[in-house]
């Protein structure tokens, strides 16, 4: 082929104009795909969670440093807002309300303290700070969502999945989880110029509710004999495709209704929790998930100005950010004082933050809400909080850690946790995953 | 909710601006994938394949009906090529070179038959009709290939996969295949502007033919172990993943060295045929084109101008396409004169175009080598000959159906049977597959 080349230019040069556009995306994905596997498998041999080596990957694939991955790109934003539809599409698919009811007094106390102590203290010191209104009110909803994906990993490697302690946490992950897509949707209006007002804050938090509700009772009526119906039609990954535009649709109408897209997706998830077609539509969405959820945790590290972040006052912000993430979710670990379990194992085991809080910082900074500053604040927030969890627990649970504890969802069955945190079935079987450090 | 509606109104109105263009995305790819599967569904139990109802959904979803899917829109473009190459890697994952070595002259005689006569009657023909070199050009190109997807399930619901025809008909698809790219290779370079020289069209197929073989050589040397390696990898969905990055890959280096994209995405198909991880990679390169393809589908029948098809030139062609599509290929059944197997049915089962013939079409079109007229008449063609090709054999077959033969790729087990034609293994176990009018 060599003495070919000259024909070959000339064949590229006048021969592919139209394919250009596309061969920029995909030498754009290809980066993403390989960059933020090789990463979150660095992080994952770590100790840590797979999302931590995938936002790093974006960071470095990003304007700051070596530019491939320009997460402005219409495809690729709108890439990764599919991916963050279906990754929170998924983590609805695996939450089950009912447990929500059963987890009782405990978690909800961990929860409800867990989201007010860090928005409070975060919203106040961000205002000491210097910050405007909107901002400092971003940054307090950053601190709000633990990440349920890396907790409920973190916990299971660890072994602590079937105690109370692991169940509380859960429990209070999720259900801050929704009373985060709560304060998302009211941050989602307030960033892009709704009044701040109690009537406007009710009016959006009471959408937002009243989207999901309506959505689960409805839902439920009608996803039942809809999907029996699918389930008829001989195309293959017809459940797949139709659970999906299912996501979609609901996305579509809360975005809408005033709400945010992902409470749709969520909502979504909640309603097909409970239709027997469940297993096969959470299968395709997580093979789904494996190719446009890195497209979000990569646009999000992308959208990182390290030069904006290297900054006194961005660094101050940071640094007050990560006191705050970490006091704010500990001290909720001794809000239910009458729970007799390790309190200091529930509060550090509530400190990752992931998802959510990179959905706000994302959303903030792509309507101008906050600054790169005050982005790149967040997410070394994001970063610290979710880097200091695994080796703190290992430390805690040091001698308790036991084999074979029953894990609701095992790992390369689909779900949240293939997608997230991202260990495999194998890799499990053959007793490759080890507590970081220890135990 | 009702009460609310003014305050959602507000907050749909200023709340959500940078989510529009999301939302406009959603509610298209919710009409492509609901539309895609249910008429896709409707011409399945009409005996007919899921693609030809796909189209059809593009036709009614397009400009010329209901304009709610917009082909030249840059996301759904780019989505629509990412399911084309996924295609052509689907087919590839599925074809075995050895085969094609096995199937002897027969197939060998049938495939080159199918493609010289289709060819060089539909460029004469189109020539007299009128039309200028390049046009004519694509048209013959588009007679040439059988789609290897349709042709598999039609033999196969008819119980004919494991006779003498049926493998002569498979061989010969999948040669028909490999030429047809090498024509598409060099039709791409013409329509864009490389002067129709011998010298030029024998460089690029050159170029195309070379590409293959290189990639087949070095990437056999490669990926066994870059994909053991792969393998260790613990985050889930690893090997689809860098499956699909490698289809990427060399579908970007063949944009690079001058040829057309699906070539490289065919041409790593082939390559990972081989490697034990092979299963892996076809499941979730599946499960991803169910979602993909139909965009695909969708887009080219969205690219139907009905308007300028219903004009008297257009519709000549088009009846004359259909003509030279059907006895083109028939006569080439009767190629092989020593086979002692029965010819028509190996003629008529080589009679449906599909997904090829339209990459054609769109590739004319889309870089302006071919009017919207042409187009409309490419497209008769490709739905005209899969739509008389079930009902034929069926007639041609009858009594002679029998149950429980073995089909190498079952349905419902991933691959291009089922991203194409897409009957699920449930389908066919329960027996619901029937061959059509009859038998």
């Amino acid at each position: 082929m060599i003495d070919r080349l000259p024909l070959v230019a000339a064949a590229a040069a006048n021969g592919t104009g139209n394919t250009h556009g596309v061969a920029a995306l995909l030498t754009a994905l290809i980066a993403i795909f390989v960059a933020t596997k090789l990463l979150g498998e660095i992080a994952q041999r770590l100790g840590q969670p797979a999302v931590l080596g995938e936002l790093i990957a974006g960071i470095i694939l990003g304007g700051s440093v070596l530019g491939i991955v320009d997460p402005a790109d219409p495809i690729i934003a709108s890439m990764a807002e599919i991916g963050v539809i279906v990754l929170l599409f998924a983590i609805g698919l695996e939450t089950e309300l009912a447990a929500l009811v059963r987890v009782g007094t405990s978690a909800t106390t961990v929860a409800i303290a867990g989201v007010v102590l860090p928005f409070t203290i975060g919203y106040f010191a961000s205002r000491g700070l210097g910050l405007d209104e909107i901002p400092a009110l971003v940054c307090g909803a950053a601190l709000c969502a633990t990440s349920v994906g890396i907790s409920a990993r973190v916990l299971s490697e660890l072994g602590w999945l079937d105690t109370t302690e692991g169940r509380v946490v859960l429990g209070a992950a999720v259900i801050d989880d929704v009373i985060g897509l709560v304060i998302l949707a009211v941050v989602a209006s307030l960033v892009s110029g709704t009044a701040l007002t109690v009537a406007a804050v009710a009016g959006i938090a009471g959408i937002a509710v009243g989207f999901v509700a309506v959505a689960v009772i409805v839902g439920s009526l009608v996803v039942r004999p809809l999907f029996a119906g699918v389930e008829r039609i001989r195309a293959a990954g017809a459940l797949g495709v139709f659970g999906l535009s299912f996501a979609f649709l609901l996305a579509w109408l809360a975005d809408l209704s005033g709400s945010a897209m992902i409470v749709g997706a969520f909502a979504a998830g909640l309603v097909l929790h409970r239709i027997p077609q469940r297993h096969d539509i959470e299968k395709a969405t997580t093979t789904l998930g494996h190719f446009f959820v890195p497209v979000f945790f990569a646009a999000v590290g992308a959208s990182v100005d390290l030069g904006a972040l290297m900054d006194s006052r961005s660094l101050l912000l940071g640094a007050v950010l990560i006191a705050v993430g970490l006091a704010g979710k500990v001290a909720a670990g001794y809000a239910p004082w009458w729970f007799k379990g390790r309190k200091l194992l529930v509060g550090i085991a509530m400190v990752p933050r992931g998802e959510v809080g990179l959905i706000f910082a994302q959303m903030g900074l792509s309507s101008k809400a906050i600054n790169s500053g005050e982005f790149g604040a967040i997410m070394l927030m994001v970063l610290a909080t979710t880097f200091v969890t695994p080796p703190a627990l290992a430390r805690l649970a040091r001698g308790r850690a036991h084999a074979g504890m029953e894990v609701a969802d095992p790992p390369g069955d689909g779900g949240i946790d293939d997608l997230v945190a991202g260990a495999s079935e194998r890799a499990r079987k053959s007793g490759e995953l080890r507590p970081p450090n220890g135990g």
